[in-house]
């Protein structure tokens, strides 16, 4: 393998919780990487970290931070992509996008490796990666949508904390101490750090995660709608979500009712799911085995179970999602698809 | 009022979750009780308890406990509700019971005040108590069938840890405790105490509620499937529900997409449920305002909102429905029905 060919590789966020999952991933995975630019905001810039045994510097992401840099991995925010992507395009990086700026531009590729890896060619220098809650329903519904046809999804999600980034996470459990000692909360960042109200998340359920449309949805709701329809290539399917934060650090869990357009055998179904790639079946009620978010915290896969045929629909299938909203729900994501784009140059 | 008629009453299972609950409602509400009797398991007997200021001591439920009770309020498990209520019965006690043991009875009354009350009528000697989830939803549910009709419920529970009794509390609360210092789980209670197979619920979500059917459904599940029909007067109604613990103390959440039969006015529906005994229409979202486990804890309502409608289908309308599932959910409905039947003698 001595000809293979390197890649340099910017990670955008360097600091973030999903960056750092990023990181570990390429190192993981042996990534072909020649040279490895960590960038953060100027705030973050001077941390130190450590790839391959080697200490790297973060530095502040400017427009120049791209020359030559082959392949950007973005999950800083929306406005640092959308400030900085179209300058790392210009100087011949292919982005990466981890975050919502650029995911329903249609000349932009939304991409879960699983669904739909070969858009990954119609690119113009830069790649989105869907919202977490949607990529572990997508990856999960694929084979389902290949064999039967999908009229209509319904789903509630049950998502964890680390989705909104570090600080809620300390924001759930310095609440959690202080629910245990009797004492004030002081609830300062969720559900949304940018509004005005805050809740209280420690032994609570908030059905709010991002702000509120007119619509009366929230925009965690609208992008599970919109880029489910836009990944699986089908406008016709009707998609209806409550997106609701819970108590939990790792891993979103997700109730979906889903109605096929053709009648399914069960079976058949749990077949399809065991043979898909990314996706495992735990799915085995006489044992009280399905999946949990505690168990697929800090792997890649998509684990699915409870599966069980509607009592209304004949075509009506419940199931049970479950991933690691970092992993497949971010940073994974993000490298199966630098890595396809490595193995197809 | 000194010429109020006076009912014996006798409480079955008064140490427990419910039992607790039911008794300081009986009090705070100024039930006309003439005599008070407090029964339990051989375990618990001898268990002071102080009602208006007098201290009562606990016995142990045998059926000549029931000679000369009017009413007596079960909440002390299925199997000692179907060997004691028919003693009860059988010495002239009207029985109202909270377990699951003659819910489906056709001859038995399944009654949330809110949606059936005049069922207490046909009551043979005995009415029963629906389960907690079921009880909220119908609630809420109940105006827009008189007005629209039902077709269709799918609904997702966020459920507190409260409804599976004091010692799921206890084990929530040490392993948070234990997770919080990085220590081993060791769960021994949850999702079902007969049950060999036990899972984490500090920080998780567990998508099992009581045991497996073969169907693939729990228990629960299938309760809020056939309980729904039965209280609601509708068999053709198509309930699908998925139950889920999380780690909350007091409260249970549920994520509801019903399907109406009549096209709705998305303003009529909000001054239906706000105009509705028993419910408060908490559904702002401009302010972040939406029902939430903690504020309902330790109120006897059940709480709406998150209305909006489908985005698939124009008679489909989601809401999230909060109520404390001790009170609403148990306690409180049965002392309504007991309010009930003391206004009617």
């Amino acid at each position: 393998m001595s000809n293979q060919k390197l890649f340099n590789v910017a990670v955008v966020g360097a600091t973030g919780a999903v960056g750092e999952q990023i990181i570990g991933l390429l190192e993981k995975r042996n990534f072909p990487i020649g040279e490895l630019k960590l960038l953060s905001s100027a705030r973050s810039a001077g941390t130190k970290i450590m790839f391959k045994g080697q200490e790297h510097t973060v530095e502040e992401a400017t427009p120049d931070s791209f020359n030559g840099i082959d392949i950007a991995l973005f999950s800083a925010g929306g406005d640092v992509s959308k400030s900085l992507a179209p300058h790392a395009i210009e100087r011949g990086a292919v982005c990466i996008d981890n975050t919502n700026a650029f995911r329903m531009d249609p000349n932009t590729p939304l991409v879960v490796p699983e669904v739909n890896i070969e858009k990954v060619s119609e690119h113009k220098g830069l790649i989105a990666n869907p919202n977490c809650s949607t990529i572990q329903m997508v990856a999960a519904l694929k084979p389902l949508q290949d064999r039967y046809g999908i009229a209509r999804i319904i789903v509630s999600t049950y998502q964890a904390v680390s989705g909104a980034g570090s600080r809620a996470i300390d924001e759930m459990l310095r609440q959690t101490r202080e629910a245990l000692e009797g004492n004030d909360l002081k609830p300062d960042i969720l559900p949304v750090g940018s509004l005005p109200v805050k809740h209280q998340i420690a032994f609570n359920a908030i059905p709010q995660i991002d702000k509120f449309h007119e619509n009366g949805y929230t925009l965690e709701e609208m992008k599970m709608v919109r880029e489910t329809k836009k990944i699986m290539g089908d406008e016709s399917i009707d998609v209806t979500a409550t997106c609701v934060r819970i108590p939990v650090v790792h891993g979103h869990s997700e109730s979906v009712y889903v109605e096929l357009k053709n009648d399914y055998d069960l079976e058949d179904v749990k077949k399809l799911l065991s043979d898909a790639p990314g996706i495992v079946l735990v799915d085995d009620p006489a044992n009280q085995l399905y999946p949990l978010a505690t168990e697929a915290a800090g792997k890649p896969d998509v684990f699915v179970g409870r599966l069980r045929r509607d009592l209304g629909s004949d075509r009506g299938l419940n199931m049970w999602i479950v991933s690691d909203n970092l992993l497949k729900g971010a940073a994974w994501n993000a490298v199966q698809i630098a890595e396809y784009m490595a193995h197809n140059k």
